[in-house]
């Protein structure tokens, strides 16, 4: 028998502000960071590793947040937690009192993301399996088992659900086979981050190009004559056969995402992705209607399948972006994909980050290989950022994610990283005024 | 010169559970807890005091956050705080890597509450007044500076926002006088908690209608027969002139919802409460749809303003139940105000928890004196609990709150109940096997 002896949980940053890195109409200088969980046994080769990802401030409310919701597994039998995968979700999401702080949403949930993707890493190194491979050996019925459907049967009943999934049950290994030829497609943003110069934005996007990507995405949304230079000189260098996406990052009210976009239609972007709160279903409806052909992408900052399952109601996005570290982990994100393959939704997740790369690439196979059965219309954001301090970084190879073998969810962080990163005490923050100016001291 | 010297947040706690005060389907054993916010000052006579409420476990990670999001108010002058109340706001909410976090949801949002209350009950101490009289002072031009209508234009301008608050300033003083004499008219749920035996719902609700209450509110939702069971004793008390409410707390799903409420029809119910999940728009309007003319009510987990604005569009609600701590304080609250006095829907602000009461009654005085100008159909919660911690506790006399003449937002605790109920070490909880089940010791 093998025991759970301990949940940890880290506050590590990376001073990407620095760099201006990740930087956005919203987010102008944000520190990537984690909220990172490692989940120890009494077996010295055994451990599962998890994260939230954030951007700075906060992260430490995070992992308070994580370890809360951690503490529950100590003590509890390995086989209890990763032999019913769909029971120990449900087991910690059914602490009441926590609920309410949310419920299923903010800060409780981020650290349910990063709790729950330790176990479902555990489980996976436990079985000598990468997540995605975990996954695609389990039956319809196993799957739909450990699927969150609460909320959800007025557009989706557990029966749908399986019917779904045992379509494509039979051609599953075909599919493996093509991803291993080819990768999973994915597209970048690096090229474009909003604090880039031009001459840098120019010379990212042919570094892009000539990389083998088809798809670049560009952040607009501060200044419009600055976004139409920006747009211009991408396309210049791209050219109309590539794709062009742009990223608003939720700056606009309804009105004016509908104004500002039409104003950038001349550049034919595949997709305008956060053109407002990412709370507002119906608002994006709006959006999708008046900027037609141009398509609707959100889901980076979507809460919870409760919020996913009124976007497709209401017909108000044709990329679902789901976030591998907001969700509650693979069990409520299993529900979105479910969801999406019934709406004929494609899902592109939201990556880059601190490590979403390693995560979503395991989803994005999964969907492929046992969900969706489909390539068309998608494509997974990477961004080449922080990969060094994963023990298994995700790979790309002309433009797509290459298969990962090694067993578990690519979310283990070296020690090394931790020593240097953990905030505030990591040997990189203590001293530095940065550090400081981010824990300014209080009288309690 | 008056400077802001300290914030303190502290974890208090009450052990409500022990008593199933406040039991219901979905919360079966809160401990009603307070992430409690002191702002202090250089002036020993002025402080300010605030909180978001909370049901138990997690109300650490929601005071850790109220500490973090009130940090930056420490050695700001009172008078740029206090000064320019719609600034003060912004600028915390500012804060883009906290917003990562939500944005404007879940914990950090509970933790802006905190912060935000206690900047308004400090700033109704300085002015001397109650808080709904300082909000009564100000100009529509004045309200809607304060106001929060990001991501609402495409519902409310802020043209239209001064021009319904213009309708009804010459005639404020006259509803005040009418509220001097009547108090604002509420109901009670201290009878029907879904813990309580039988014979206690049917001695409370005898204790309601001598108490001159018109309106009552039961838990439903664990159990059918029971819910019929107890509805049949309710009405035989209060008879079908009174108004019965129900309440399932999240419990169903969307079709389970409309199925359970309409064999519940018999008892002519006003409302039905949070039939399901609290950010299903869409599953509320369908609920609502079904079950007419038995009306649709919810808002105590509304989560922000972007959530009330479609619950309005969508035409979900008949009633806008919203939460004094959970939404971000009075610059949040009052773009919701406004927008249901756009859309028709009276508010009934959601009330009970620890100091909810003591809230609300300055929101609802402020209301009908300056936005709705109208008691139809508007009537707000009062749950009789724990209100002995308060230094100005609420009055109700004959089911209606009297008007708090009290300078502040009646948000101050007694010290001795800090010292009592501080989470872990106050003195009830130091000891107590309740808190160390409640802190489980982890390995990190």
């Amino acid at each position: 028998m093998t025991t759970i002896i301990g949940v940890d949980a880290i506050d590590l940053r990376f001073p990407t502000s620095l760099s201006l890195d990740g930087s956005d109409a919203m987010n102008k200088d944000g520190d990537y960071s984690a909220a990172y969980v490692v989940i120890t046994t009494d077996d010295p080769h055994l451990s599962g590793f998890g994260f939230t990802f954030t951007i700075g401030r906060g992260n430490d409310v995070c992992t308070l947040a994580a370890l809360r919701r951690g503490e529950p597994l100590i003590g509890m039998d390995l086989r209890e937690v990763i032999g019913d995968l769909g029971g120990i979700y449900r087991y910690l999401k059914s602490d009441s009192q926590m609920r309410w702080l949310g419920p299923e949403k903010g800060v409780e949930h981020l650290a349910m993301a990063a709790v729950m993707n330790a176990v479902w890493d555990l489980a996976a190194r436990a079985a000598g399996k990468p997540l995605w491979r975990l996954l695609v050996d389990m039956s319809p019925e196993e799957l739909v088992e450990v699927a969150d459907l609460t909320y959800l049967s007025d557009v989706l009943t557990r029966d749908e659900a399986v019917a779904l999934l045992s379509e494509l049950e039979a051609t599953r290994a075909n599919r493996i086979a093509t991803l291993t030829d080819t990768g999973y497609p994915c597209y970048t943003t690096s090229a474009g981050w909003l604090g880039y110069s031009d001459d840098k934005l120019r010379r990212l996007c042919q570094e892009a190009v000539d990389a083998g990507y088809k798809h670049i995405k560009l952040k607009v949304g501060a200044n419009r004559a600055d976004d139409i230079r920006r747009l211009s000189i991408a396309r210049d260098v791209i050219g109309y056969d590539a794709n062009l996406m742009i990223d608003a990052n939720q700056v606009w009210d309804v009105p004016e995402a509908i104004e500002w976009v039409r104003a950038l239609a001349q550049f034919q972007p595949l997709w305008i992705e956060e053109p407002t709160s990412p709370d507002d279903i119906l608002g994006h409806a709006a959006v999708r209607k008046a900027v037609a052909p141009i398509g609707v992408a959100t889901g980076e900052h979507g809460m919870n399948r409760v919020l996913f399952k009124q976007m497709f109601q209401a017909e108000a996005i044709d990329f679902c972006q789901l976030d591998s570290a907001r969700l509650a982990s693979v069990n409520e994100i299993l529900a979105v994909y479910l969801m999406a393959k019934k709406f004929g939704v494609p899902v592109c997740p939201h990556a880059g980050g601190v490590g979403l790369c390693e995560l979503v690439q395991h989803l994005s196979i999964f969907d492929y290989v046992a969900v969706s059965g489909s390539l068309d219309g998608r494509v997974t954001e990477y961004v080449d950022h922080l990969h060094e301090h994963f023990v298994e970084p995700c790979v790309v190879r002309n433009g797509a994610y290459v298969l990962p073998t090694a067993a578990g969810y690519s979310a283990e962080i070296y020690s090394s990283t931790i020593d240097e990163f953990a905030f505030p005490n990591g040997s990189y923050w203590s001293g530095r005024s940065h550090a400081v100016a981010h824990s300014a001291s209080v009288s309690s």
